[in-house]
């Protein structure tokens, strides 16, 4: 079983300062769909600020019981799997209390360090039969404590690239095709 | 050498019928980041009506000539590949003008049909140092039309699935991930 959280804080912005930040609507929309996709069985989105969960609650409900859903069935089946989460703490147990086997927990990161856990390795603890809680970080990408108590860390989608600046919602597809796409195949 | 078309026209609505679509601005900001992240050469956004011709010229001016690149150089790196046609008749010349080699079209899809180019297949044309245009739809999707014309068709991203709803900013990264990328190795 795999579970993507987007996590608002604690984030970093362009100075490295840790912030929390504010929801996009858009990425909401897009990771949940991209989830349905992939067969992602749940979409944590993690904000501690209160008016950003009121917003993060406003938008499922509309998709999923108001009539957003109502009109549109495929995006109330992607929004189905959003839950709100205030804390990385909170996203963290609701995994491990879903996830049926063991819970490994893979940050990411445009930028190399840490604990690097390969591709192959990831699929093959997929395939193993453990879950994946993966964390993805908004702003300028995850605060230094979240990649820390991670089990491991994804390699950045382009290494050795100095250009970081993939979106959210691209580097959240693409780390999803590489654990779970069937079409994919190794370049030479 | 790949390019990447966004065509607004022709592509289809709900019903299947053909229309020119509106330009998303965000849809040029994250494939331009997009297309920048793989090093593709250029991203050709395609639209026939004027008024949407000079909103795509107004952001691009915005970022690549004033004040939005002068505050955010990395952004003004990724939407300097953008270059605004107004036709696919046009965007194809536009290719094989920029092209070294030979050119392949490929059209992409959610659904399934048409010559398909498997993904093996297109990277070997790229290895052996042919250019490829990959055209993208929006709204929901490409016209039979462009398909028809196109030297062939890439699979859907998930084969046999019933949810065929990935935003296209989705879809780009992991196409030319699956084309590009440098971390993919085959799932089992």
């Amino acid at each position: 079983m795999v579970l993507v959280a987007l996590i608002h804080y604690p984030v970093v912005n362009a100075r490295g300062e840790v912030i929390a930040s504010a929801v996009a609507n858009l990425d909401l929309h897009d990771l949940a769909r991209i989830c349905r996709t992939y067969g992602v069985e749940r979409f944590l989105v993690v904000t501690p600020l209160e008016d950003q969960q009121e917003l993060v609650e406003e938008i499922r409900r509309h998709w999923v019981e108001g009539g957003g859903g109502r009109r549109n069935p495929h995006r109330r089946e992607a929004m189905e799997r959003l839950e709100l989460l205030p804390s990385l703490e909170s996203a963290v147990a609701r995994a491990r209390e879903l996830a049926p086997g063991e819970l490994s927990i893979y940050a990411t990161s445009a930028r190399e360090g840490g604990t690097v856990v390969e591709w192959e390795e990831a699929r093959r603890a997929l395939e193993a039969g453990r879950s994946l809680l993966l964390l993805f970080g908004t702003a300028h990408g995850l605060a230094p404590q979240v990649t820390a108590c991670a089990d491991g860390l994804l390699p950045p989608i382009r290494r050795g690239s100095s250009y970081r600046h993939l979106p959210v919602r691209a580097a959240v597809a693409v780390v999803l095709d590489r654990l779970l796409g069937d079409g994919a195949a190794p370049p030479p």
